[in-house]
């Protein structure tokens, strides 16, 4: 097809098409007999997964050039994929302190974590603690703590889910990469509708006690 | 204080603070008697808020706008300004689609969450089923449902947190906005580092078997 009609099929315009083929992100087309360039269904699947990436998942380009490579690389091991995957999203623009480091593993060490002290989202909990620090709000340091047992949940859906696509490599690569980056939004999602349901609970409950 | 030492003190480039002062995000230094601008500890202390809201929590400048006019405005009641806050942090790039829309919905119906059917965290989870749709991949669709407990465990914990800090409303305004930014960052953090353990747990146990 022509780059119109991939444009069409994905809702995305041809000058971001090219912007993505030029950041490689996306592979060029097919250069055709009348100077023409021709796209595939795969350039379809692709260019959704990168929409799917840098929009809903709110990845960096430079970022979703890392996941995909790691999805490319058919020679990784799906366990190294997801360390691939993860140390392209825990990108920190800052890095986090050493003593800030040290609180996070002294926490993994209470939840019996301390096998993954090396893992990339220790950085960016770290680099949490250390905003919380610069703000004079060290009281709410607590949240790792407090949130440690619910997101283990979470992490166990998600192991499980990725090894329900077993044995199809790609499958379980995609798997990986679509539910790090969109699970983590649908996560947020889910956290504001639950605050808000929260909250109007405690609302009907004092309303409640005032009738 | 001068430019100089503000950007000394919150370890951010003069550029990267006239920046931020063009695009409304932290209110210009006084014009002293000798033509140059004096900054206060408000300055330091908005400007790593700022930092907090934009390099770890990841928001836009113009998300991060948003949630600074919801703290600045003494007249909004708490409850009102996490709807605020949520509505600025939610913001989708693409709109989500009715059927998406409805089958958050329907979610929301099967945990008893009806009453929050309207907030700002059903287009982002719609989002998220656009675009595994888009993906071909409606099978990870019951993230939603499978995460939902955990994440209202999460919710009740920042609620309280929240609730700690009344009646004070500037810092429950606080409590509000870097709960939710740099909550949703933790999160992530924890969710990879909570991923690498279940996988290692996984394969301790594979070896085990094999021993």
């Amino acid at each position: 097809m022509r780059i119109a009609e991939l444009s069409r099929r994905t809702d995305v315009s041809t000058a971001t098409i090219k912007y993505y083929t030029r950041e490689g992100l996306l592979p060029a087309g097919e250069r055709s007999a009348h100077n023409q360039t021709a796209y595939s269904d795969a350039h379809v699947a692709r260019l959704r997964l990168v929409r799917a990436l840098l929009g809903t998942g709110g990845l960096s380009v430079a970022a979703a050039k890392q996941v995909l490579a790691a999805i490319d690389d058919d020679d990784l091991p799906v366990g190294s994929m997801l360390g691939r995957v993860q140390s392209a999203i825990a990108q920190s623009p800052v890095p986090p302190s050493e003593a800030s480091i040290a609180a996070v593993r002294a926490m993994l060490e209470r939840h019996g974590w301390s096998n993954c002290g090396d893992t990339p989202g220790v950085a960016t909990c770290a680099a949490v603690l250390d905003r919380l620090g610069e703000l004079g709000r060290d009281d709410l340091a607590g949240m790792l703590d407090r949130y440690a047992d619910s997101v283990l949940a979470i992490a166990e859906h998600d192991i499980a889910m990725t090894v329900a696509d077993a044995p199809d490599r790609t499958r379980m690569a995609e798997t990986v990469a679509v539910g790090s980056v969109l699970g983590d939004a649908a996560i947020a999602g889910l956290r504001q509708i639950a605050q808000a349901h929260v909250v109007r609970l405690h609302e009907e409950r004092s309303e409640g006690d005032r009738a």
